[in-house]
């Protein structure tokens, strides 16, 4: 494994290259308009996963985009890693708050990326993060350095929900047989300070309606004697929390699992900075549920946000109307063991509970996912841990993130095996937003580290 | 006067076509787009003018949209009645909810007018209304039955706030002098219950913005972890009404007249069926202010509502994002002897000192007016009650309005001189919605009652 730092100085210019060709190409899922740009990207993983060294590489047809896997099979004796990734990239707008077009990769210096960034629609989100993968196994394949099997499993619609994923995965479970999966689609604290992805929320996604009076009204005339929906929307929204923080849903908190003292304590020895924390986001005070520290609330406690809001009048100047209806759509971060289907039941039966007579209430479930949390003592962690305490000389710091990847659960409920989250990017990356950017350093760093997880992973499994 | 129903039978078409035609320019003062078309209104309604028998007519420019001023003087020594009215009207959104365009006037019988009623956006406000005047004047001048001056005012930003009007008046106090003041901008119990609108509540418009973190976030990574401008907004909104839905801003009710019960006795002699009320709107139950009864919530008591609220993601699908910025427009209905300039101040100390730390409010206030009130001993009310007696056969019911004509305690400041409201709408005409409506048996019964007025008030100020 030693000469993968040689490796990576002799192909450093071909190796960045090949991932530039790949954001080029506007793999784009939530816009039909991309469909041929989405196929030709699963087409180049291929030709690209063949060329790395996979003996068996397809195109799998799914109801929805095609899941690219290849694999490199030593012997069934050894271990297997399966690396999950995705191909599809965020929709780009706006577009005008792009410096460079989004599919036109540049790399520039900034002042967290000294060696530069790459600047592209997915250079972070996922391409540049599974091309880490690709390239890691090139590597070890030409070098005579893999130690085990391993899977590739790179699929086209994580942007979009990852639907034909959850159809592909239960219908292939010898084929998609593996000892630990492994994913770079997070993040980590800060180049000096390597982090891995312990644990993820859940998500449950609702989207309500509030009705009152069958047309639109003059405010003047019926102002003050009709419930007018907005008013009852911000109230019904408004007691969702109690004067703590605490969501009010009846049951909402039964089956999270408080963490012990010591747990958070580890957690809190994490670098965090709450003055940069306030500053970097311009607001005077953090806010949130009583009791937690900023790092808890976003991680380890569920949370009840709105993610938008409409009704009435909102265009330029004043119109005097009580809407007819009122709209919210509300995102619960759960925690692990809070079933999201369970908890978008208790927000629909509450939500509706608390509606006022005079009004009628309508709740739509959008989509959800379920949290997952990986135990450090797993020996996938441990071997994720060691490789980056060789490359970064320290050791990483398990952390749990607030965001959610869904096919995480899955994969555990499906495949009974662990994931290992090693993400190179960085919070500040920008994905899902206009100029995201991935670090240079952060893509060689990943393809030195991959190796030595395959290393030691063997090595462990072997012992075990 | 006893010729203005045959007049009205032989000029009925022309009447009608005139109107349409008036209804088919968009003048909507509210969004700039309109600008040509809100100036075109002014011109047909100088042109109007002339023909009905001003014999002066002038189009007088503003800061804003201009106001067109006609006259007819007959004698200093007779009494003078100033008509005031507006041409501009409000925005037609949603658009999707009109049965027909707005700007496309047709003709439909629907229940409550058998006789048919003009669909289009200011067919009963107020172009309608005010053209009855426009009609009624070309009867009394071509059949020799002026018994006074006349004066016309018609204004273009009624929907946005009268602000030009607030400085035109002062500035053309002899030009506008008057014995009395004649409004058509308001409606009556019903066909065969005719009222006159004694009370306005006044008015104040405010839009408040609360700003949190200097961008976009997203809801995984600091959901639970910052002040989401969303959540407070709904909050800081819930907050101005208590368990019994009175208004909770301090010193709001201060200087609100609690009305005798000998008068709300009275009040409650008016027909009204709740459960007519209630099937109109198609609402299981009214919601309001404990210990006020449906019609006293909307007309003697002060209120406050949403009138549009927005922020963060309301398009198609799911978001996860916590927005930077979220936006309400709140009025308060207001009654006599509160001044809205104090209620706007007192509204916005109150909403910035609710704010918590985390965030950042702003209150522009937007526009105000204050109520008013007419004594019904005032010989303007009671030669329009004489009017109504004549032409319904019936004599007309005092009543109060939720409503807001900010401009008639401007008139009375500024003129010395009191408002009569002989309104001709019913309140089931959608004005400010869609599919707003004016009976066609409405707009010819007023045209035949307006000259009565005149004749009945020259009468009774000879008297006095």
């Amino acid at each position: 494994m030693n000469s993968i730092k040689s490796y990576i100085s002799e192909h450093k210019d071909r190796m960045l290259n090949e991932l530039l060709e790949l954001l080029k190409i506007p793999s784009i899922s939530a816009n039909s308009d991309y469909e041929k740009d989405v196929i030709k990207t699963a087409e180049s993983v291929k030709s690209h996963l063949e060329k790395a060294g996979c003996d068996h590489v397809e195109i799998c047809e799914t109801p929805g985009y095609p899941i690219v896997y290849g694999e490199k099979i030593i012997s069934n004796d050894l271990p297997t890693v399966l690396v999950y990734g995705h191909y599809d990239v965020q929709p780009p707008d706006p577009l005008d708050l792009w410096d460079s077009p989004p599919f036109e990769p540049v790399i520039k210096e900034t002042q967290l990326h000294p060696d530069g960034a790459i600047f592209a629609r997915g250079s972070c989100d996922d391409k540049g993060q599974f091309f880490m993968h690709v390239k890691a196994l090139e590597y070890m394949t030409k070098e005579g350095q893999l130690p085990c099997n391993v899977k590739f499993m790179i699929e086209g619609e994580e942007e979009v929900g990852s639907e034909s994923l959850s159809w592909f995965v239960p219908r292939n479970k010898e084929k998609l047989a593996n000892d630990v999966i492994l994913i770079s689609d997070t993040g980590m604290i800060a180049k000096d300070v390597p982090s891995i992805t312990t644990g993820l929320r859940g998500l449950s996604y609702v989207e309500v309606e509030v009705t009152g009076p069958n047309r639109d009204l003059h405010s003047g005339l019926y102002g003050g004697a009709v419930a007018n929906p907005i008013n009852i929307l911000t109230k019904m929204i408004a007691s969702l929390h109690d004067e703590n923080n605490h969501i009010t849903i009846p049951g909402f908190y039964d089956k999270v699992e408080e963490l012990s003292r010591e747990e958070r304590n580890k957690m809190a020895e994490a670098p965090f900075s709450l003055e940069d924390y306030k500053s970097a986001l311009d607001i005077e005070a953090v806010y949130g549920e009583a009791g937690y520290t900023t790092n808890e609330r976003n991680s380890i406690r569920p949370t009840l946000d709105v993610n938008g809001i409409w009704g009435g009048y909102t265009g330029e100047g004043a119109k005097t109307v009580i809407a007819s209806k009122a709209y919210a759509k509300i995102s619960m971060r759960l925690v692990p063991h809070q079933d999201w289907h369970e908890i978008t039941d208790l927000f629909k039966k509450h939500f509706e509970a608390i509606a006022p007579k005079g009004v009628t209430v309508e709740v739509k479930p959008h989509h959800g996912g379920q949290g997952y949390v990986t135990p450090i003592d797993n020996i996938g962690y441990q071997a994720a841990s060691k490789a980056y305490k060789t490359t970064f000389e320290k050791t990483p710091i398990p952390q749990r993130s607030g965001g959610s990847i869904p096919i995480v659960a899955l994969f555990e409920k499906e495949l009974k095996s662990k994931t290992i989250l090693m993400g190179f990017g960085l919070d500040s990356d920008a994905i899902h937003s206009p100029n995201e950017h991935f670090g240079v350093w952060n893509y060689f760093k990943g393809i030195e580290t991959i190796p030595w997880f395959y290393k030691y992973f063997s090595e462990l499994s072997t012992k075990a």
